[in-house]
């Protein structure tokens, strides 16, 4: 395979993509990519990221061809790797999911809580119809799933669908390069006990070569969380204490909860628009000829070490390594609390049997209940955005830790339900 | 066995006593009791519910011996069957469990959240005390503890103690009584299917003599609830319907969260207080010589049907009848969904052999999450509570779905510790 | 239901049939049966015992009415219970099932091992077209399988249909019978810890009215054992003391293999034939008009208390109690080492919800492999039944423990299907 | 570690030793140790052994120092890998186990069966007290156990140790070996679906580059079985058919149970005493100072591969590289029908943290129940052997599926406990 692999990015017009498109240029002697095919349903975006994807390819002087398309069965047909990086209803579908949930006294987040739960909505159908275009067109091939929220859709595309799914974040990456740097050894030789769902996981141990530097690096933790302000992003020491473990950032939205509600309410803008804001100028950018390689403003987009995940990846299942990444797949009793079938985040072999969990330890009591309180709520979304069923849409967000009460449930339900109605094709039948 | 029947009642001096003693004196001929030995730390209120007791045997003209004592060693030697009603710290400390989490914005409550995790605190301690006195005085009776939060408490004894405990709580004999009235039945027709934890749990099916009433049953509690004001106590039908169960009083706090914690904060006095003036009348009319029953004030102390629920679940143990008792009893599999070891709340047989609970189906997914989310908490408050571990005390305040925030619980954990200080020996050792 | 009970009975031509009818006549106090429908597809035995039916019940006067038909679906129609006690094949199959695994060196016997498999192939179809018309024709109906063998029989039921299934065996409640006779009490007070599969069990305990009985019971078992001669049917001593259970009988195939292997070589002729010759000597008696009640004869026939088992658990579903009945049903996790969909045979509570089973303790490494192994047996061979399939078949037969080789399983099947061939129309398409 | 790794070989002097030298020798540069250490209770052995060790080194100038002792404290002291091959009771013994078992109608084998029950009793207690040594002189150290019944030992092991333990067998690599060769590819390259218990386990897939190649393979495999001869050592094209995986060869003592009987009934000498005769030459050859490296003939003594499978788990260990290698560990839940404690053969990950276990789908029932069965008799094996508790030597006994009878038990146990007295202090108290 290594000589001939096609790949398909869906949503090729993504902001995203010059960062991809370094980690394949990079990866080339490892990865020897022949094809990219970057598919968007926006034919504007793919023309100036199509452009500067082949300007890059051009400059580095590796054998790459660069194709777009907006047909997803032609970008699909015969790819190895497909990775799917939609955004269903662009930019101004999250400025609701950000905006609409604080109007009922619940955070209002991208992944986390209501904003997830509608982002999921919208997307699960259509993951669902490339996971259909993978299976006549390409059956064999990998999906890769970066799509928010990314534990969710890939949970969804892996009920619903055979298609080899693994669900990708780059969280995983960002905490051990943060920890091997404050270590100062390279990220390779570092590994992590890392456990929990897509966004809501804690690092709960870390080797170097094997050997054990957990009280290290979380003494360490420890010195960085006293110098931190106590109400600002973060976790306090004692909060840190407390678990033995570092909790990754979107447990934020749990453990510091009225202050991030607070801050959401007061807040000038949201995340949504700062985004917004960021993507217009990268546009302008990408546009300029005489750009052949990856802005430094990207970076200020997130989504950090991105292409280095994706790349590194698609090379573990490629050359067959049997390498540990931590991504998202279906449980089959590697957490032991979880149900059989939940997709979990945890360290997995990579190969070219696509990823396999490795036994864990069971959850320590004190996170126990709070992920399985999420992916009940999980569970029911998936089955809700999948079959279009409003009852479980219902007791899905009443069963998620966030939501404060039933009338608050219901509430949100209406309001975004009515804000997306456009892109929830599963409950809105046609008239 | 039944010749010779000896109970123990520990918290002998409650204004519950005469309604226990009711139930002993009208079941006297399926549970012919030789002897009730009423223990109470409070001498007082032992005298005056010691002298009742004889005067109730007396004039219902039962060969029923009732002893007094402050020894709680004495009270148990030789028993058949202990209950505990006791209260560590009285009414007072109650007061401050339903007035503290307030001040941090969580429900204050006897038994639900912060409120139940101090009077755990307060309780294990003594309640492991009396299993030890059982274990060397009485080996092979029943602890039937009816102390509150009476799941937890349960858990803490089968976790650290041989002795054979069943939970007891009134709520599931009063659904029970509440809907077979409805129907128009006799209650012993009537079984529920009823699933979960101790104040956390759901009716989710109902049988008239094996057949199935459901239907019925759950279409009368829609209309009940269409005819309820909106915004009090008890559940909208758009909440039923969503279920598709009816759920136990106490989920108020959960799914009507916000509009309980207004009230709460806005109410003149507490329940705590109410009962307060209610236990002094009470006090003073058991004072009375002419009185030699139970006076119909007690029916607004609470705790209505509990010596039926206490009587009947000693006489099918004492006639090891295969009766089935909705009880707190460990899981070992019943529920799949939880820990082998979790107390819950499920239909049970009872026999000589004690309680062993039947196997029911999985949670539903709507509910799941939360069960798991509190069993997590319990299992944490448990270990707390019994071993004195500050940092697991911590991490169950944490844990629980009402707290909103570590700071939360670090406040609540500090404030609750230094109001009841002196109940907490394994907390605070001495100087 | 009381005052309405239709039973129906398959295989009403069978010899058992006046145990069963005295068993009617006798509870008619508590099951108040309005009608019993024999049906048949043997017209002959059916006119014989249809006749000493109705002498029996009218000489006894109690208001039954018989009725006779070849009709199964008739006979299904509107029933509340429907008994089965078929014999797929009669006696002569049973004949071959006890003759032809000698043959290669493998135990011959209705039950167990090879001739159980035969008559199971033989009866899966025969038996989930009985619960195809009871879904039909009686849903709601309870189906009670004494049809041998009862344990996988049941199995096929629940898996491969919805009727209300309970497997029966007169096992059970003769031990209990054995043991209450020995102790000197009625066989009501005692209650066994009875644990495994049907024909593959061990009782490990025993309680009278609660109190644990089991030391005596278990010394008075070992000094029977003492007594016993050494090379005879019968547990020894040293087998007994180093299990700590009593074994059922069928173990003896297992425990002393050798022994029964070189008696079924040595025989002059199978428990089948002694069967024959007693039914026939029974239908001559039968058919005599003067003849009213059932005769002593029919003990020698085997199914001692068949009636007893089956009217106490027809009345105890219809008067719904919660009587605790030794019966085969769905595991459920009740036996943690097996399946969650095995049929098992266990102590359950029986009411008009049909058969639950207790929660118990995991079983003993020393019987939990052979049980295990004799159920993914029972799995593939309920599969091969009910699917026709001969894989499954050859996979069955080498799984079970009795057999010796790959060879003799592959002769075995071989030989079986020839013999039954006519039989088993889900194995032999239509030319 | 790399540069400084010291490598113990507990039963240096065993004649597998020069294969291991050739080994260590060989990968000396991916896997530099600077020290082995040869123990061995048997001075002469140890010092022809030593000395050709010195020799191999000597001769392929590799910088590996070799010191003998018979000291095992002395030689465990600071070591990094401790390799188990140690025989207790040596040839002599296993004569014992092979020939006493056929008295009683039962397999006599090595590692299966009765021969390996009482191989594993006679090891156990030396097994642990190595491991004792390791956990006070060299924490942290791996131990390597080569020492058979493998899977039994590594489970006394894991169970009564804390330390790192992990079992070897040659089984694997020779299959992967096998297929490879028979599809012309590198071993590397080819990994297998492997699943079971040490020496009684199967393939079920393979793929090559992570490319599914079972269907070839097992074709392959198929041809093969249909050209041998019907009655040897082997499978039938049947046999494999109808399982679709290919088992291991000590499976031919349960498929072909009674043909590898009557071989061994037959058969002038055992395999015993030809080793016996191999290790005498083998030994005279090893004393020539002219003998720089392992003889030829040493490939006739069995454990092909030996050295391979050792030298190569070190170093995926050493080197923490994540490689997957099919050893002996703690289920956890890998194989989800057997117990969480119970040791299994299965793909692990092998990096500096051990072995950690693959999850793997379910055992195909026609196998379920085979490996559950001899699962129990290894749990109760283990813990007879650890604890000395003859009750439950007896109950194994009993509970091995190649046990025909209760007697037979009873007298293999006593047959060898008398033969192996002197080797058993944990059943046999000083007087």
């Amino acid at each position: 395979m290594p000589n001939e692999i096609q790949v398909t990015v869906i949503g090729g017009g993504s902001t995203y993509t010059p960062e991809l498109m370094e980690g394949f240029i990079e990866s080339w002697a490892e990865l020897p990519v022949r094809r990219i095919t970057l598919m968007d349903i926006d034919g504007d975006r793919l023309a100036v990221l199509g452009g500067l994807a082949t300007r890059m390819v051009q400059a580095a002087g590796v054998p790459i061809e660069v194709t777009t398309t907006q047909d997803q069965r032609r970008a699909i047909e015969g790819s190895d790797f497909v990775i799917s990086q939609i955004r269903v209803g662009g930019m101004a579908a999250r400025l609701l999911d950000e905006t609409i949930p604080p109007q009922f006294g619940v955070i209002g987040q991208e992944t986390t809580g209501p904003g997830g739960f509608a982002k999921a909505m919208r997307t699960i159908p259509v993951a669902l119809r490339i996971a259909r275009d993978i299976q006549e067109l390409a059956p064999g091939a990998f999906l890769v799933n970066f799509t928010n929220p990314a534990g969710l859709i890939t949970e969804a595309l892996l009920r619903y669908s055979p298609v080899r799914t693994i669900g990708l974040c780059n969280l995983p990456i960002g905490t051990e390069m943060r920890l091997s740097k404050r270590l100062g050894v390279d990220r390779a030789h570092l590994s992590l006990d890392w456990v929990g769902l897509n966004h809501l996981n804690w690092t709960r141990g870390a080797a170097l070569d094997g050997k054990d530097v957990w009280p290290t690096v979380f003494e360490e933790e420890l010195q960085e969380a006293r110098q931190r302000s106590e109400d600002g992003w973060g976790f306090s020491a004692s909060l840190l204490d407390s678990l033995g473990m570092i909790p990754c950032g979107y447990l934020n939205y749990y453990y510091n909860h009225d202050r991030m509600l607070a801050k959401q309410r007061s807040a000038g803008q949201t995340r949504a628009q700062e985004v917004q804001d960021i993507e217009r100028q990268l546009l302008a950018m990408f546009q300029d000829p005489g750009l052949k390689e990856k802005p430094r403003l990207l970076e200020k987009r997130g989504g950090a070490y991105y292409s280095k995940v994706a790349v590194s990846l698609l090379s573990a299942i490629a050359n067959s390594r049997h390498e540990i990444h931590i991504v998202n797949t279906q449980n089959r009793g590697a957490i032991p609390d979880l149900p059989y079938h939940a997709v979990v985040e945890v360290p997995c072999v990579i190969d070219a049997a696509g990823a396999r969990p490795l036994i864990t330890s069971p959850l320590p009591p004190a996170v126990r209940g709070l992920v399985q309180a999420v992916k009940a709520y999980e569970d029911l979304a998936v089955e809700a955005g999948a079959e279009g069923d409003r009852q479980k849409a219902l007791q899905a967000l009443l069963a998620h830790p966030l939501t404060p009460s039933f009338d608050a449930a219901q509430g949100l339900l209406q309001a975004l339900f009515d804000a997306h109605r456009q892109n929830l094709p599963q409950f809105f039948s046609a008239a």
